[in-house]
C-alpha cells in the first residue's frame, strides 16, 4: 500500500556565501517533484528576475493588503522593503504530502519556529536547516570572488553573516558547505531522512 | 576548525525478514568508521558464529555477573537465553564521536528509549530507527525463501514481526525496504543526517 504522509517544510537559512542557493536547486533538479516556497517582495525586480519565479514582487498596497488578510507565514520589513512568506506556497502542498522548501532568514526562521509552538501542522512538517561556509575566512573568500561589490557591501555582508552564523544553535540540523558535492549530498540526505521521519507520516504501515 | 560532536547511538529495529541486518552491513562497508555494537549472549554459537564478533558468547553466570554489575544498557531473556547490550560498547565510543548501530528488538529499544529520559548521553546520541518489509505478503514471501526453515517456524515467525511491525511509531524514523539499493541509500541518509543534528554537537561553529 502507498502510505500517506505530511510534506516536508523545509526551512533553510545561512548567510550569504554559504551556499545554500546553489545547493537546494541541485537538489531541486535531483528532485522535481519539490516545491520551492516562492517569497513575496515590495522591492524592485533586480537583473534578469521574473515574477512569480524568483519572487513575487507586490505593490507595498498589495503586500499591506496581504498582512491584514493573515496571509504571510511570516514578513519582515528590511531596509524600507517588505519580504514575506505566503501560507499559500505551503500549507495546501504539505498537507497533500508535497515537500516544500523555504529560503528564510534566521529572523524569519524564529518566526516560524514560534508559529510552530501553536499550529499542529506546521509543527508536524517543519525542519529547520542552517547552511554554514567552513570558517569566516572562507566566507570572506566567497564573498570578495563576487567582484562586483564595493568594500563597504562585503564588510556588511560579513558582519550579518557573522551575526547569522552566531544563531546556528536554533537549528536542528548544521549543514557545513566545505564542497560543492558533498553539501548536495548533505542536503539530499537530509530531505531523504525528513521523508523516514515517522511524526509526518499518517496511515498504518502493512495495515 | 574541526568540530567535536558525540557519535549517533543509531538504534536498529525490524522484525527477521525486513533486511536490517543486509541493509546495516553495506552502510557500515561504505563507512568503516562507523562501529557496530556486539550483543551479549547465553545461547551457544549457531554455524560459523565467531565470538567477539557476531556476540559475546557467555556463560549464564558470567552474565548474571554483569547484570549485578549494571554493565547493560538493556538486556532480556528470551526462550531461556540471555540477551544484552554491554554499555562498554556504546558510552566510550559515542563520547568520543565514534557512531555506533546498535541491533536491539522493539522490547529492547523500548528499555533504552526509557533509559534516554535520565541520562543525558543517551537522550542527546540515540536515534531510533524501524526497518519494516513493504508488505506483509513480501515478508511471508521472504521467510519462505528461506527454504530451511520449518512451516511452524515460518507461522512463528510471521506472527512476531506483525507483532513487531505495529510498533513502529515508537520509532522516530521508519525504513520501508522495499529495494535493497533503495534501503541502502536510505540508511545512509539518515547517518549522515544525523551527524548533521545539531544536538549532538559540542563546539561553536567557525568560532
Amino acid at each position: 500500500m502507498e502510505i500517506q504522509r505530511l510534506g516536508v517544510a523545509l526551512i533553510l537559512s545561512g548567510p550569504s556565501g554559504s551556499g545554500k542557493s546553489s545547493i537546494s536547486q541541485e537538489v531541486m533538479r535531483r528532485h522535481p517533484e519539490v516545491c520551492f516556497s516562492i517569497s513575496c517582495t515590495t522591492r524592485a525586480p533586480r537583473g534578469a528576475e521574473r515574477d512569480g519565479i524568483d519572487y513575487y514582487f507586490l505593490s507595498r498596497d498589495a503586500f499591506e493588503k496581504k498582512i491584514a488578510e493573515d496571509a504571510f507565514i511570516e514578513y519582515a520589513e528590511v531596509h524600507g522593503n517588505f519580504y514575506g512568506t505566503l501560507k499559500s506556497e505551503v500549507v495546501d502542498r504539505v498537507s497533500q504530502g508535497i515537500d516544500v522548501i523555504l529560503d528564510i532568514d534566521v529572523q524569519g526562521a524564529a518566526k516560524v519556529r514560534e508559529l510552530c509552538r501553536k499550529d499542529a501542522l506546521f509543527k508536524a512538517c517543519a525542519e529547520f536547516v542552517f547552511v554554514a561556509p567552513p570558517s569566516h575566512a572562507e566566507l570572506e573568500r566567497r564573498l570578495r570572488g563576487r567582484a562586483t561589490d564595493s568594500e563597504e557591501v562585503i564588510q556588511k555582508r560579513l558582519y550579518n553573516s557573522k551575526l547569522e552564523i552566531s544563531r546556528w544553535r536554533e537549528y536542528s540540523y548544521l549543514l557545513i558547505n566545505d564542497d560543492f558535492a558533498g553539501a548536495v549530498e548533505k542536503f539530499n540526505s537530509l530531505l531523504l531522512a525528513f521523508r523516514m521521519s515517522t511524526k509526518r507520516w499518517k496511515e498504518d504501515v502493512n495495515g
